[in-house]
Formats: structure tokens, C-alpha cells, sequence
């Protein structure tokens, strides 16, 4: 079965999508450690980053790069944070995350569940900001 | 002045070290969260993992992943986490964490202080996995 991942890359299920190319996409989570958190996963349905072939692992980071950046942009932060966890959805990705302090990285403290608004508002400023 | 880990790289100062190329380094952290975390480090001194220019950006992740497998064959673990903060050492590094619960990829708890005979045990381990 296809994971939620891949739905949302074949536009089964909708989302903030920020960037796009033909190997790799990025969109908000919706239920974020900060507002601007955003996934970026490869479009090969693969369980975990390290299982991933040579190339498609080395391209994720330059694709990362463009998103952090633009993230970096559209949300006032000090870094734009990494983190690869694996324990939940089995397809590969690569959450980002506008952080001021290290606990703002932190995955077991309670998620926000911002609104729709808020997510699509701050989607078009990361989408903006991608060069 | 050179960063504590081009102190490592020049040998200036010891360390655990489990990998190294010509352009990164891998050691582990002598606070870890869990015995085995390792900080892979580009020999290049710069500040931010993205600031990296692309080629050494995409390489890191292809010398992490080898690192990755080694810790998993050598620590018992769900999986390899990774992180990238950046709000202490300004020399881009990477946290490899050998993960059984989202708690152990949690910054903000205390690091353990391992002795010195557990982490040349440890590192021994890993060092025999890499490929």
C-alpha cells in the first residue's frame, strides 16, 4: 500500500507543498514542533534515509539546502534544524525545523495543530523564498 | 582559532575516532545521549551543515551512511537517528544516535558520561563495522 507520503506526492491527499523537483518534494507538517517545520522526502518509496542509494542520499541534502534556506527566510530563526527519526511513517524523510532553542527539536513534547490559515500562509512565504 | 573538532582533525586533541576520508571526519561524542552517538564532521571548517557548498553537503551523507551501518551492527538500536542543531560548536557536524525510543534523540535530557575504557570499547566496535 502506498504510504501517506507517497499520496500526498501523487496528489491523492492535499498539502502544504514548498518545493518540488523531479526526485525529492518538501511540504509543512501539519502538526509541527514549531510553525515552518517542514518534511522533505524522497519520491522512492523507501523505508529509511540510510537505505536509500548513494546518489539519491547525496541529492536529499542539496534539495534540503534550497528549503532550509528559503525556511530560514519566511521564519525568523537562529538555525534551521535536522532531524531523521524513522520510528513512525516507513518512507524516508527528513524533518526541518526553525529553531531557537534545542527544545524546539525536541520530538517528545506535545505537536502544534496550527490552522489551515496559518499553514497555507506560511507555505507561500517558504514557497516564495525557494529560489 | 581552530575549532575543538579541527583540534581532532589535526590530532591536536584525542578522541574516539571510528571513520575518517580526506574530507570528513567521524568520532564519538564523549557526552552522548546514548553510547554509540558519533558526530560525523566535514574537515572544512564551516560554521552551518548548510552552508556547505553542495558537493561537500551531498558527500556527507554518503560517509554518514556507512558510519550509520557500522553503529547499527555495533549498538543494539531500532535505528541510526540524526540531527543536526548547530546552536554550540560553529564547525557543521552531524549526530548519528543509535535509537530505540524518540526519548533517545531528545537534546534537552542529560548526557551520559561514559568511561573511557567504554568508549574505546564501543569505538572499537564500530570501527571494526565500517565498511
Amino acid at each position: 500500500m502506498a504510504s501517506i507520503f507517497t499520496k500526498i506526492i501523487n496528489r491523492e491527499i492535499p498539502a502544504h507543498i514548498v518545493a518540488e523537483d523531479e526526485r525529492y518534494i518538501a511540504f509543512l507538517d501539519i502538526n509541527p514542533l514549531v510553525l515552518g517545520h517542514a518534511l522533505v522526502v524522497p519520491k522512492q518509496e523507501i523505508d529509511f534515509l540510510f537505505d536509500l542509494d548513494d546518489d539519491t542520499l547525496a541529492g536529499i541534502n542539496v534539495f534540503a539546502k534550497k528549503v532550509a534556506h528559503a525556511i530560514k527566510k519566511a521564519v525568523p530563526c537562529r538555525r534551521v534544524g535536522v532531524a531523521v527519526i524513522g520510528l513512525e511513517v516507513p518512507h524516508a524523510h527528513v524533518h526541518l525545523i526553525p529553531m531557537n532553542t534545542m527544545n524546539d527539536i525536541n520530538f517528545t513534547r506535545p505537536k502544534l495543530n496550527p490552522s489551515s490559515a496559518e499553514l497555507t500562509q506560511v507555505a507561500e512565504a517558504i514557497r516564495k523564498a525557494v529560489k
